[in-house]
C-alpha cells in the first residue's frame, strides 16, 4: 500500500530556510574579542555556554536570552568590575543580531515558490515570537506559508497540538529541518514523515545523548535545492 | 433581531487574569532605588519609558526587553560608569519578575471553571511566548482553555487572522480584557463584542491618542466574577 499522499510541508526556520548559527558564531566572537583581556577563548565559551543553558530555564530560546546571558557572563568573568560602557557594546551586538539582514538558504525561494503550488507550506520554529515573525517578514518568504507557528518546545506534543489544531492527519504531514532532535525525531514519533537537511555548523545544544533514530524512517538531503526531486520520487 | 450567541470566551491575560502590572510598578522601584545615587525619580522613570519605547523595534513586548533597557537605561544615567556588580542586581530582579508566583485576579478560578461548562475558552496575549506559556502553566488555569495563542501586536488584522483561523465567526466572539486599545477597540473594529475590566493602574503605553471609542458599542464590567451575570442578561 502506497504511504498517504503529503499534502502540507512544514519548514523549520533558523538554519533551514536563512542563516543564523554563523550570526551566533559571529556574535560569541565580538565576544569573545570584549573578554579576551580577562580570560581565554575556551574558558568564555564554556562560561558563555553554562550561563546559557542556566537561564533556558528564565529566558527561553531566542535572541534576547542570549543577549542577557552575554551580559551575565561578561559580569562573571571580570568579578563584577567589567564597566557600563563595555556592557553597552555587548547590548550594542545583541542588536545587530536582531537588525541583520536575512541570508536565504540557496535556492530557498525558488524551490518554495514552485512548492507552494502543490502543496501547503507552514513554518514551524522556535525562539522569540518578536524576533522570528519580523525575521518572516524581512525575508520575503511570508506570503508562501500559510500558517507560522512559534513554538516555545518541539517535542512530539507540541507536533501533535499543532497538527490537531489544523486538522492535518499525520500521514500527510512532512517536516523539514536541520536538526534530529527537534525537526525529525518527535514527528516520526506522531508518524509524520521528516526530512533532514544537515547544517555545516551544528548547534551544540542539539546533540541528543542517546538518541537512537533508525536512519531508513527519514530522508536526508543536502541542500533544499532537493526537496522538489525527493517529492517526486516518492511519487507526490 | 438578536445578536447571534456567544460561543468563544478570549481572555486577555496580563491584568485581566493575573496581576502583571503591579510587579512592573516593584520592579521600577527596586530600580529607582538602584540609581538613586545618581538621579532623581522622575529623570529615571523618563529615561527608562524613553528606552523601552525606542527599543521596541527590537525586542517587541515582554520582559527580557523590558531586562535589556533596564540596563541599557542604568548605563545611560551613570554615563557607562555603573559596574557588572550592579548590573547583575538588575538582571537579578528582571529573573524574579520572571519566576514570581502567578497572582490571580479576584474570582477568575471559579468564574472561569463555571463558564468553561457552556463556552470555549481561549487566551490571546501579547508579550513573550516562553514567559506567556510558563505564566500559564504556573497559573493553574491552563486546563480550562482549548486555545492560547500569543501574538506580537493586537490589531484587527491580528483577531481576523485568530477567527478564521480556528474558523470562529465574529458575532459569536467575545473578547475580554483590561486595554481598549489592545482589547475592546480591534474586536469591535471586526464585528466581535467585547468587555473592558479596567485595571486599577493603566499603564502608560496604553492610552491612545484620538482613539474614538463608542462607549456603547462594548460592555464595562468591574470584576471578571461580574461576567456570568452580563453574560446571562445578554441571553447567553
Amino acid at each position: 500500500m502506497p504511504a498517504p499522499r503529503i499534502r502540507t510541508l512544514a519548514f523549520d526556520a533558523d538554519d533551514t530556510l536563512w542563516h543564523h548559527q554563523n550570526l551566533f558564531e559571529e556574535t560569541q566572537e565580538r565576544f569573545r574579542a570584549l573578554l579576551r583581556l580577562y580570560h581565554g577563548d575556551a574558558w568564555i565559551d564554556t562560561q558563555l555556554h553554562e550561563t546559557e543553558m542556566r537561564n533556558l530555564r528564565h529566558f527561553g530560546y531566542g535572541v534576547k536570552g542570549f543577549m542577557l546571558s552575554m551580559v551575565e557572563t561578561a559580569i562573571q568573568l571580570t568579578e563584577g568590575r567589567m564597566v557600563g560602557s563595555e556592557i553597552q557594546q555587548i547590548l550594542n551586538i545583541g542588536k545587530e543580531m536582531l537588525d541583520r539582514p536575512i541570508e536565504l538558504m540557496p535556492g530557498v525561494a525558488q524551490v518554495l515558490e514552485s512548492l507552494s503550488r502543490d502543496y501547503e507550506l507552514m513554518v514551524i520554529t522556535k525562539g522569540d515570537l518578536f524576533d522570528q515573525e519580523t525575521k518572516l517578514a524581512r525575508s520575503g518568504l511570508g506570503p508562501l506559508f500559510t500558517k507560522f507557528e512559534v513554538v516555545s518546545e518541539k517535542d512530539s506534543a507540541t507536533y501533535a497540538a499543532i497538527l490537531k489544531r489544523h486538522g492535518i492527519g499525520p500521514g500527510h504531514f512532512m517536516m523539514v529541518g536541520n536538526s534530529l532532535k527537534s525537526d525529525i525525531q518527535p514527528v516520526l514519533d506522531i508518524g509524520g514523515r521528516a526530512v533532514h537537511v544537515p547544517y555545516e555548523l551544528q548547534w551544540s545544544h542539539d546533540r541528543v545523548e542517546g538518541m537512537n533514530l533508525d536512519t531508513h524512517a527519514y530522508f536526508e538531503i543536502a541542500s533544499l535545492a532537493e526537496l522538489p526531486e525527493l517529492l517526486e520520487r516518492l511519487g507526490d
